[in-house]
C-alpha cells in the first residue's frame, strides 16, 4: 500500500486539519469527536441540516458544509460509522430553536448510531427528525445494509434540504421535502478497480484484468454481478437502464443527472460517460434539465462511476439553483 | 486496460461532447479541429486568453474556459500537442481587436505548434503574444522538454491572466503580468502510481510496491529520483523544500499554495497533504494567503500530488479573487 498518510489511525483528523486550513471562511472543525461545522452555526431560526458517515467518500460530507447545504458533518473513521456522541455533538453545535434534520445513508451502523444520537439530542431538548437515503437500485440487501444502500442521492438531498432550511422552512417542511427527494431519486454504480482502506493496507477486493463490478457499493461491497469490461456505450446503456426502469422514470420526465466519479476515474472518462448518459436519456424522452458531474461521493481511489437520477419539478429545480458555498460545491456566491 | 471509453481514437471528442452538455451555459465545443470556446466569444475589446495542450490533464485546459479565465482551450490527443491549425482556429474564434495571449506549457511539441499558430494568426492580422510556463523545479531538461516543464503554475496563470483580460488590460499589460507570474511560481510533483494512456493500453511506467517517483512529470516522465515511499510528513517536507529553495521563497513572503491531485489521489489524502504543507510553510515564515486544493492538472488516473507556490503581491491577490465561472473553478458568480 502506497498512500500519502502518516498513520492510518490519524488520517481522518489530519485530513480535516487540511480541510479547515483550506476553507476557513466556510467551516471549522472539532477533533474530538471529529466534526465539520459551518463557521456561522448555529444559524438562528433555521433548521440545522446534518449528515455524516464513514470517511473515505470525500468530499462527502465535510465538503458540503456551508451556506445553503449542511450545517455540520460527522466524519467517522474510514468506512466506519460515526459514534452517537459525535452525531449528538453536531446537533448541539448547530441546532437553533428550529430543530435538526439528520440525513442518514442506509447502512446498519449509521442507522443505529444516528438513531441513538437523535434520542440523546431529543433528551437535550432539541427536536430531531431523521431521514434515511436508500437510492442504490443495485441490490436489495448488502454487506452492511438491510434494504438498499444510500449513495449518490445523498449529495442531491443535502443540497436541496439545505436550500429549504436556508429559506426558512420549518422542520416539518424540510423533512417532508427530504422524503419527497428520497422517493424520486435512484442510483447505480460500477467499479473498475478496488479501493484500499488505510488500516487494512490491501485492496478491498480483486477484479480480473477484464472484469468490472456492476452495481458496486461505495465501500467496495459486491453489486449485482461481475461482468466483462465493455465499451462505454454498452456500459452506460446498462447503467441508464438499471436506474430508469426502477422508479421508473418515464418519457416526458425532467431530471437532474448526476454523473459521479468513484474517486480514481479520469475526468476525461467521466465527461465521456456523462455525454453518453445524456444522449441515452434523451432517446428515452427524458429531459436532463440540471447536471452535476465530478467526484462527489467516492470510495477512496476506486475507479468507476455512478449515475444518479432525480426527478425534478419546479420546486426541486428552484431549490437546486439557490446559492451554495461549500468546499466542494459553490455557485450563486 | 480497463477504461470507460469506446475507442482510443474518439475519446477526446466524446469527452468534449459530455463537457459541452454539462456546461452549455459556459462553453461550446468544435470537433474538427477540437476546441473549447466561451459561449460569448469573441468578447469585444478584451484580450483573448488561450491555452491548450495534450488531453489527459483534465480539467486543464477546457475546464478553465469561461468568464474571467480562458477564452478558448485547444485539446490535442491524449498527451499529444494540438496542431497549429487548431490553435489558429482558437485565435480566430476568440480574438476581438485587442489581440490574443497564448499560454504555452514548456513541452517541445507545444512550443513549436503554438509558435507556428502564432505566425499563422499574425498573418491573418491578429496581434498575438505567447508566454511559456516552465515552473517545474524537478529537472532541468526532460523527456519532452528543453528546459523546465510547465505544470501547476499554468492553472494559476490562466486565472490571473484571464482576470487581467477581463478588467480590460491591454495585450502588453496582460503579457507583462503573465511574465511576472511565470517569474514567481514554482512547482514539484510526486507519483505513487502510473497513468495508462488509452491508445497505449499499458501503464506508462512501473513502480515497485514501495517506490515513488519524486519530481514526476504530468505525462509520467521521470523526475529527480525514485525513492522509497515515506510518511506524509517526510514527503511533504521534501516537496516543500524543493519548491521553496528554488525561487527561493523567503521568510516574510506571502504565497498562494496550490495542492494538486494528479488524478487518482483520494481527497482524504490530498487535504492531509495540504494541511502539512501549510504547516511546513508557516514554520519557514511563509504565509499562505490563498489556497487551491483539488485535481486541477492531472495525469489521467495517476496517483500523486504536486505543490505549486506563487509569490503574491496586492495586484496578484486582487486578480486571483475576481469572479470566475468555468467548469472547474467558480467563485464570485
Amino acid at each position: 500500500m502506497k498512500k500519502i498518510i502518516n498513520d492510518p489511525s490519524t488520517v481522518v483528523v489530519e485530513s480535516l486539519r487540511g480541510l479547515a486550513l483550506a476553507h476557513a471562511d466556510i467551516l471549522r472543525i472539532e477533533e474530538d469527536p471529529a466534526l465539520v461545522v459551518r463557521t456561522d452555526a448555529p444559524v438562528a431560526g433555521k433548521v440545522a441540516v446534518i449528515s455524516g458517515g464513514g470517511s473515505g467518500h470525500e468530499p462527502l460530507h465535510g465538503g458540503f458544509v456551508g451556506l445553503g447545504m449542511l450545517h455540520a458533518a460527522v466524519p467517522g473513521a474510514v468506512f466506519t460509522s460515526p459514534t452517537p456522541d459525535a452525531v449528538q455533538a453536531a446537533v448541539t453545535a448547530t441546532a437553533s430553536g428550529a430543530g435538526a434534520l439528520l440525513i442518514v445513508k442506509n447502512y446498519t451502523g449509521d442507522v443505529l448510531n444516528f438513531e441513538t444520537a437523535a434520542e440523546l439530542a431529543e433528551a437535550d431538548g432539541v427536536e430531531v427528525r431523521s431521514v434515511i437515503v436508500d437510492d442504490d437500485v443495485a441490490v436489495k440487501d448488502s454487506t452492511y445494509t438491510a434494504g438498499r444502500r444510500g449513495v449518490g442521492g445523498t449529495v442531491l438531498l443535502e443540497k436541496i434540504a439545505g436550500a429549504a432550511a436556508e429559506r426558512g422552512d420549518s422542520l416539518d417542511a424540510v423533512e417532508a421535502l427530504a422524503r419527497k427527494v428520497i422517493g424520486q431519486v435512484r442510483s447505480i454504480g460500477v467499479a473498475l478497480t478496488p479501493p484500499t482502506v488505510p488500516h487494512a493496507g490491501e485492496p478491498s477486493f480483486t477484479l480480473a484484468d477484464n472484469e468490472i463490478e456492476f452495481g458496486i457499493g461505495i465501500h467496495g461491497e459486491p453489486g449485482r454481478e461481475r461482468i466483462a469490461a465493455e465499451p462505454a456505450d454498452a456500459l452506460l446503456e446498462r447503467l441508464v437502464d438499471a436506474v430508469v426502469t426502477d422508479l421508473p422514470f418515464a418519457d416526458g420526465d425532467k431530471v437532474l443527472l448526476f454523473t459521479n466519479s468513484m474517486g480514481g476515474t479520469p475526468l476525461l472518462e467521466l465527461y465521456l460517460a456523462h455525454g453518453i448518459a445524456e444522449r441515452l436519456l434523451g432517446e428515452r424522452g427524458i429531459t436532463v434539465e440540471r447536471r452535476l458531474v465530478g467526484p462527489y461521493i467516492t470510495s477512496l481511489e476506486m475507479q468507476g462511476i455512478s449515475l444518479t437520477l432525480l426527478k425534478l419539478d419546479d420546486e426541486l429545480t428552484e431549490l437546486w439553483d439557490t446559492p451554495v458555498n461549500t468546499a466542494a460545491l459553490r455557485w450563486g456566491i
